[in-house]
């Protein structure tokens, strides 16, 4: 790689970007920057500040998803982006998301000091909303950007911390949640050539094969249930014989042991599957050592590249619900899902990026993602798209999240030579 | 029976006793009287008031335990007690404890109508915080009259609603939290002859059997775990590969399971046990739906008429703690528990209540209290002591439990009688 090649020169405005980001979202431990709240539209402000700086074109649509461009030669082409989001979950990390928008307009950054135009635009999507955890429902502003999400989840999604709906944030934030009730979109699969969306990788395994950038082949399909509940009978610890129990507790536990089973079972058979249940409660105003439950609320977040092993899950685990349930004298209701299918990565930009890091000399591992990201979004539109992983340490969603500048800035690399060679 | 003998004449101003005090401690669903709380001190007021209007004696421990007695003729010989609690879970029923109380002061009504005194002193006893749910310990007024709560429970037990300590509490209601530190007790085992506890039956075994009066064998032990934890590692839920995952909530659900096999395991060698786990929770502040528990806090609650079996329960159940927790990356600390002995309830007194109802014509069934009760202190002090249950419906430590005047009555007639009799 030759000198004037190099993204370094762009490396001290990056990193000066995620110091100021953190300073300005903090709360300790970490950093919160909440779906439609002062954190997001805050790191959104700073990103266009920055991309002003650097005399770009700066535009919002409906949702506030926000367009970062260096026009091409020719504007009527179909145009490469690279994106992801700038919210994070209640004190998550400083780099989740953002290291994708920041490594963009550093790609942009290079471009505009080498004084090089690209034959079609290149755009920068911030993206709104990807952070599940606030509105209980996923890829909130990719999915308004194509006039995917639906009405229903803009009326009534609330968001957890405030209780108030989608639609009311959006509003609030001065943005038309009317435009996302009439499904009308923004973005033109057509019109986009390439999506490329760079991310940290939450989990460890680059750390653990000492690689610094992974190259995406897919993007695991999710099921989520946000409101499962066993419905017992509260009643006296002791008094009760065992045949008169209604114990929502045992009936939820032997639930979530079945659960583990069929991700044994899943294991066994080779299949991909993962599942967590993030959130399992006895209810506060109710509940004491010496009583009996008769409530427990839970979660169940379950991944798979594999939808149909996902969907027939989902028929499994109502059966055994039942099954548990009946024994039991407890209703365990699942409630519905929430379903974001799985992604496959395109090929031709897996092996440009492959071809880049390789003529670069910068070691790299192609890898599946078992985390969502908005990407999954654009390849279901049909948009050729890949995803690029920065080696990370601790995982993400935590304050500990952590990522080197040196790990950011060779991904950087790896995503500017090949866009040369795209181009 | 011959009327002039029947505790008919009592049951109108016991009913109004039960109404007055529903009004006056009721805290919808239900009623809530706390341990040294508003309600359980309107609670002992109103039974001073009454017990004035009947002309007896009535006093004070230093704990705020109220002794309402009918002197005897001669004063000097061990008394005769009836007693029960006068707090209430939060949302509770409203004859929990309560009837016992009342009872005993019917029972005292109908001797003072008959004009009747007997040899000895005949003492109602109300007594202070029964309920473990408030401070997380087991019968706090009748372990402090026997000067037997320790120094360290008095200054570190904290009311759940109120974060403050029981000694802070004690104070605050004007009774002396220094005197139960001493251990100086208020309460001559030797003193007394025979103590009686009417009591609800809290469990649905009278109702099934269509039978009134239960007249109790013995009390299981307890053993309580308060503050158990699973801590694991928050983390990414799609992202982490399951090797690296130390997930909490799947490791408690296993513990809850391992600890109901052991209840089958007991059931199938015909030993008398239950468990509950009333408490089971991920942590509101740092759940959600997406993320892999780092930390759930559950409670146990185990009976047993064996007390052996229990404390071998204890070593069986931190052996699996341990195991699921090392097999897992999460560790499961049980903590401290607290064991309230079993008791054996008087064989005398048990034939004495048994042939009362004989000759009385009501039914009335022989078994043992799940539920602890305040009486199996006075007996593990070596004092003669005996529960009488009245059937009940819907359980206890509930809004709905109910109980029929019908068959309140009938039960102090049977105690009326035998008191008849002892004399």
């Amino acid at each position: 790689m030759t000198d004037k090649n190099s993204i370094a020169p762009e490396m001290a405005k990056s990193a000066a970007f995620f110091d100021l980001l953190e300073q300005e979202t903090k709360d300790p431990p970490g950093v919160t920057r909440a779906t439609y709240g002062a954190g997001e539209t805050r790191a959104h402000a700073l990103a266009a500040e920055l991309a002003q700086d650097l005399g770009l074109e700066v535009t919002k649509d409906f949702a506030g998803n926000q367009y970062m461009t260096l026009p091409g030669i020719d504007r009527a082409k179909p145009a490469i982006m690279i994106g992801s989001h700038l919210d994070s979950v209640p004190h998550g990390g400083n780099y989740d998301g953002t290291a994708g928008v920041v490594m963009g307009l550093a790609v942009q950054a290079r471009l505009l000091r080498l004084g090089r135009r690209l034959k079609q635009d290149i755009t920068v999507m911030a993206i709104r909303g990807e952070e599940t955890c606030w509105f209980s429902t996923h890829y909130i502003g990719s999915r308004l950007a194509f006039g995917e999400l639906s009405a229903d989840e803009i009326t009534t999604c609330r968001r957890i911390d405030t209780g108030r709906t989608l639609e009311d944030h959006m509003a609030e934030e001065g943005f038309d949640p009317a435009a996302g009730k009439e499904g009308r979109g923004h973005l033109d699969p057509g019109r986009i050539r390439a999506f490329f969306e760079p991310h940290i990788e939450q989990g460890p395994n680059l750390i653990g094969m000492d690689i610094p950038v992974g190259i995406v082949t897919g993007i695991r399909g999710t099921l989520r249930y946000k409101s499962c509940r066993a419905a017992g009978e509260y009643n006296h610890a002791g008094a009760v014989p065992r045949e008169f129990r209604c114990d929502a507790v045992f009936a939820a536990t032997e639930f979530a042991q079945v659960l583990e089973r069929h991700w044994d079972d899943c294991d066994r058979h080779g299949q991909d599957f993962v599942c967590t249940m993030g959130v399992f409660n006895t209810d506060a105003d109710q509940h004491t050592m010496t009583k009996i439950s008769g409530d427990v609320q839970f979660t169940m977040d379950m991944r798979s590249i594999d939808n149909d092993l996902l969907l027939k899950t989902d028929t499994f685990l109502r059966e055994e619900a039942d099954r548990i349930g009946h024994a039991r004298g407890v209703e365990i209701n699942l409630g519905s899902f929430a379903n974001g299918k799985p992604a496959t990565m395109d090929l031709g930009l897996q092996s440009l990026l492959g071809d880049a890091a390789d003529t670069l000399g910068i070691k790299h591992a192609n890898m599946a993602s078992g985390a969502g990201h908005d990407c999954s979004v654009f390849a279901n539109q049909g948009v050729p798209s890949v995803m690029l992983f920065i080696r990370n340490e601790n995982g993400s969603h935590n304050p500990d999240e952590s990522m080197e500048m040196d790990d950011f800035e060779k991904t950087a690399q790896v995503l500017a030579t090949a866009l040369d060679g795209l181009d």
